[in-house]
């Protein structure tokens, strides 16, 4: 890297995954808009084709004369050559295939369990867990062997776990991980603002706020603007749209798109809580007992949220490969949306062009309390010239710690399940999640009938069938 | 007190509660047959009339000559006249009546809740905390007023709630919680020890035990006797019965008894988690969802352990007073039988006379890794010389950790909710307790009715019905 | 208050002293200069006259042209009048008189113990400490009731003590204490870049540190500018000047300034241990074993620092004074110099005017690791919307940690025996404290001594003379 | 190992050391008072002849009719060889010879800092670890290797390091090690419950004590026999006997035995902090400041103790020499007196014959809050049927803490200088040790003379000499 009137050049970005394109654009877009770093992105993906695919897109991006940050795109056929010399890793991998995913998502329906997402906790989380586990134990290993320094930006999920193995294998790996869904309830903070308090357009940086939990099971307990008390703020606005729901867009609203919601469960937890749950209501009903918010699609009909089923999945990804092909031959030109996320400015933090508070994902140093070191939580933290220091988050009240807790344990256990191929380990983590609410005995039936449908990524387990 | 020759003279031991009768003439049958201490038991009850029957009772026995161990007891008017003065404080009340306890155990029943004891946590065990809790307020502010140097003993269920309370109010009370269920699980280990080594009649102290955990869900990572590793011997011991169960008395079987049990809950879980579970199966499976042993009574049944009916309690309670009422005018003879308990052990112990190792409950002081401070727990620990000292008990494994932390936070929010009486504490706390496994609006509706059942005993509180 | 325009107007800002001034004109000057905020400040100072003449010099100032920010100045003749209804209060005292202090500093060289600042630690640290700390319970039990929501900033020497006694009488206090050491070392570090890399000119605050310790004895174990690894830089720069000495400015070296040093403690520290230790040399010269870099003048002069006697500050004061006279009659022009303090930035961040990264003065939450929880220490914070937050700084290396732990347990002892004017207590902290390495005799003389000179201020002490 | 009628034979025992004779006739003494184990001693020393008078010995007592303990004493030319198959290892050796002890206790002196042991702490202490922990290092992977799941029992100083390395190399060995200067302040206790209650004889067995500290500098903070609280009493006796000293036998007082002492320094630690130092005098001043009690040979006299010669030792190990000569030659009779040490009653409740509780130094789990965990600190702890449970001991008052956390860190310093062999490190725990209370330039002089005075253990050092 080289230092140049407060630019930085030759920067080299490894880029993992990028297969399913969707996060791999972003990136670009992000890249593209900004001039005060430049360098290379490296592409690595189990497909190649599909890495080929993005260099060609992203070099005839950088080549646009109203692009600013001009990088150089290159796909890489093994893991290890877009490691050397790296200075940032960014990984954003689909852990096998769609067709497992299908499996996690709907093969507990038989048993009445149903998941809104399907890929952090509950069965589907777990499965997926004890298949990504084994990639994320070979990719920390090749970061420590190729580029120890590195910089590393998880996007994967189950992120918490997909951190969790990072540091588990190389404890000196400067890691963390990504995820907007508290930017959406900044947004949402933003939203109630106007509905209240008939203050406008405040961007969501502007609404500070304490925040504290695990991936997808976020918390704030304390959000401010200006001298404004978003807490009470939130608090009026729940009361108001608690029945109702409150929904944001009316061409975009929870019965047609299964990835929105009226935020219901959101405000049904605040009302219980007293604290504000930080991620889309899909994420949060996954995370506490399936009897409250997804006993069945009636109950999550009347709590006004989707399921997402991998059908729709595998549709959208078929949009985006076509999208692909067109942008690839100049069919389609890229637009530079924005796209919300906040990895460049994360980059540009520790490279030292001005410091940035956000939250991420790391292992737990001591920035909440209440919850077991090592283990990963999300909070906020100061990037700043080459360091990463969490801030000291507190602690989260009892009976939500509680609920956090139990899925912290359950992740642990599903780490060391994954490491030591230890079926009974893994099982014992698979009846303690919320979402399996059934007998020991069907769940014994369903836990083995989804591992046989994974079992090509299970090397070396054990299977009872 | 006075010491002289190896004995101490001139005691006072405060007796609060005993108008069910059983505990208490267990102390008076403890004492009259140990001869190295003596002094006065002064009576408390809410009954009156039931403390001057044990007065009664309890002083015609120190007549007989066959008795060594010679106590005045005095029935007391008020608890401030049974605390002044006391050496020790022994607490073993019954909180509310069987009325309450009916409504307890059994409304639950009307949404698919089965519980087997329902005074520790379930549904039940969470109302008769709230109920519970003011009276222990009392009794530790009467204490630290009377006799704040006092040893104080609780044998009163929820014993972690109890004994929590009495130090959140008083924290430099010198109290722990006393349960004979670990014994059981002592005596289950000479069993195992009889049918797979041959080695027959070994007394339960001789089992070495570490103990951990909390009470009612305690749990033993390690038990030897002599050379003999008895963790290799219970396995064994597991897998010869696990279908069948174990039954240990042909005459009182878990059939026609539903204190017993043929332990198959215990040995499930020691398959699943590897450690031994220490304490009744009834106990056992109220800690865990309700889906797993409680499902319904065909499920218990499947399971082999007995639901106690608070029927059942009605009728013992009339067996038990008609027996006073014999015993006090001479029908009847006190039998001396072995007791099983340990009281009388640890007061000779805190008064300096050879020092005891047992498990008791206490606030977590660090004896127990991975459970906050200050939580009750019950390990093992050292008596001696008017010293109560934990010993390290190490840290349960990760997936048992996170069931009985679950249930550690809840008493923590129930404690909470109880002080404030806070309705929606409390109802987090309900919400998040294994055994309700049905919709928030069925909680609801459960919660307020127990709570209305129960409601003479929550002064104070603004019950939403 | 008000917010319109991203500007706050009607804040209320307490300040307790400035009767010595210096302290006073700095905030004068930071707040003429900054338009986004305006108020009153309410002027407290045991010496009412002192206020008087700051509030006339306020006064004056606000209504200069070339004074941006406008605020009222408002002497008071009590405390409870100058809390009353703040938002903001800044506490900078001197406790007791400089004859107090004179004995603070002098009487111990007697003995043979010279003391280059005696305001922190050693034998005057501590008698000081003595001292201060009735009138900060004074002080923070004002602040409980009159103004028990204002942040609260300390100036106040010693700082941590004063700190720590604020938050163990109102725990809930929002205070933070502030001072410049740290900023110098940043200010040094951009002197080492200019002087090994040639880059000139580099302002503090792109200085990116990680801070942990305890005031006036911080130490600093990561430091970048941009890409370049500081620690590498001030090794070099180390080597160099540690025979000589670096002297920054030909004016104003250590020999003819008793308040500048040539950085020799800090090179001999950094030789040692690896880390930069962070405060001006005499500062740190305390903080050790006095026959380190204090046995004598003699040693003094050899690692080129100045012992600044009491007499000095009594000249200094006078001339401080009569210029307030020369200001207060607009015989002489307020100059609006640079003060070099953030004490402005940090109400205008608290405000929610931008955020803000500083190193301050709080108890311990977890933000240094290795130290009790609870003791006041000195790490980098997040100001952000009326939220403080420490950020998690890791924790110092064992050999450095020792030096410092002896600190943080004699402030305790310290102030445990202040709060029960407990002279054994006491004693022990002294005897503890590293410059009074003397015979246990004359350890015990010598602080009778230096209690007798400052009884007037120890009220309800039993001395021992 | 076979167990037969409460009996346990076929015990293999490695024994380390032993050349000095001393500690190996101790253990004799104990395994032939004792019939309820058997089997094996394997002995080891550097010096083989030393091992093979030992066998003799040994087995001549064997054989004798008086003696209930039959044990095979067997020498053994290599480390390994005594180590397979051990059940128990017992590490007693001396690091080095006296010639090295004397430079590291006599060295010093040219620079005014005397020691009265010279083998824990100061510069004394300091480089005998240097020379220790390499040896400890070799057989704690010794018994990695050899005897995994062995007790390993140590009696070297220094103990703390010694024991601290065993674990370092090994964290799963069974290790702890013993000491019985706890057991003279028990015996001081009775004395003065004589003295001052007129209760005569009291063994030290019945003193119940709470013990915590570090080895050498170990506290009492609660003491009990019976009813009775010996803290008040031991009030009573040091304000009796603070000036005079206490002599408890008139052939053998402090001013013509270097071993004993009038307890001065003992008592006025007591009156400065309160609680009971547990060591002897010798030992504890060289914990603390050296011009505390050890400022000269004067200082000394005054608190009535002795510096113990190094040439003292050398003619006492002349005359144990001599002593064995006739031993093995059967000119003299092995004498069985009471050995006053545990090691046997230790090894027979780790069989399982019999709980004991007593003191050990093992790493802190958390059994002393307020030390860091994994440094070996003592405390009680319950040896029970094949496991060793610290009893959790409280914590020190911060006054006492501060002085032991100084050793504790100047310790974990030393220890990590040893293994990185790294100059520097060394040298900051050698200027921040109390009794290097010199300027640091005479102190890097005296720390390189020591060092090249035992620099043929200090193999892949670079010295700066
Ligand atoms: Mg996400
Ligand atoms: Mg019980
Ligand atoms: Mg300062
Ligand atoms: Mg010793």
């Amino acid at each position: 890297m080289r230092y140049t009137d407060g630019k930085v050049h030759d920067i080299t970005i490894a880029y993992i995954g990028g297969g399913s394109r969707g996060w791999a654009w972003n990136l670009m877009t992000d890249l593209a808009k900004e001039e005060s770093i430049s360098g290379t992105v490296k592409l690595y993906d189990i497909d190649y084709d599909a890495a080929r695919d993005n260099e060609i897109i992203g070099n005839s991006l950088s080549m646009r004369q109203d692009v600013k940050g001009k990088w150089l795109y290159k796909a890489c056929e093994t893991l290890e050559e877009s490691l050397k010399g790296a200075d940032f890793v960014i990984i954003s991998i689909l852990p096998g295939t769609f067709d497992e995913m299908e499996s996690d998502v709907h093969a507990p329906e038989k048993y009445g369990i149903y998941q809104s997402v399907g890929d952090t906790v509950g069965p589907g989380g777990i499965v997926r867990a004890l298949r990504t586990i084994p990639m994320f134990v070979d990719i920390a290993n090749a970061i420590k062997e190729h580029c120890p320094n590195a910089w590393v930006i998880n996007y994967t999920n189950p992120m918490t776990l997909c951190v969790r193995t990072l540091y588990e294998v190389f404890p000196q790996i400067k890691a963390f991980g990504c995820c907007h869904e508290v930017f959406g309830t900044q947004k949402l903070l933003s939203r109630a603002l106007q509905d209240v308090e008939g203050i406008n357009d405040v961007p969501r940086e502007e609404i500070k706020i304490n925040v504290l939990g695990i991936n997808h099971f976020t918390w704030i307990d304390n959000a401010r603007y200006k001298d404004i008390d978003l807490m009470h703020v939130y608090k009026q606005f729940v009361n108001k749209y608690y029945e109702t729901g409150f929904i944001s867009d009316a061409n975009d609203n929870w019965m047609n798109n299964s990835f929105v919601s009226a935020e219901r469960v959101k405000f049904d937890l605040f009302l219980r809580y007293g604290i504000i749950a930080a991620a889309g209501d899909r994420h949060l009903a996954e995370f506490v007992p399936g009897y409250w918010y997804l006993k069945d699609p009636e109950t999550v009909r009347e709590w006004m949220f989707g399921l997402t089923t991998v059908n729709w999945r595998k549709e959208d990804l078929k949009r985006r490969l076509e999208r692909s092909k067109r942008l690839k031959i100049g069919e389609e030109k890229f637009e530079l949306k924005e796209t919300g996320e906040e990895g460049v400015r994360q980059i540009k933090a520790l490279l030292g062009l001005g410091d940035l508070v956000t939250n991420v994902n790391i292992p737990n140093y001591g920035q909440i309390e209440g919850i077991p070191y090592g283990a990963v939580v999300e909070t906020n933290a100061l990037f700043s010239g080459n360091k990463l220091k969490p801030i000291l988050s507190g602690k989260l009240p009892d009976n939500v710690n509680s609920l956090v807790l139990r899925q912290v344990y359950n992740q642990e256990t599903t780490l060391k399940a994954a490491l030591k191929k230890d079926y009974n380990l893994a099982f014992s983590a698979f009846v303690n999640d919320p979402l399996v609410a059934i007998s020991l005995k069907d769940a014994k039936k369903l836990f083995n009938e989804m591992l046989e449908n994974t079992k090509k990524y299970l090397d070396g387990w054990e299977l009872k069938v």
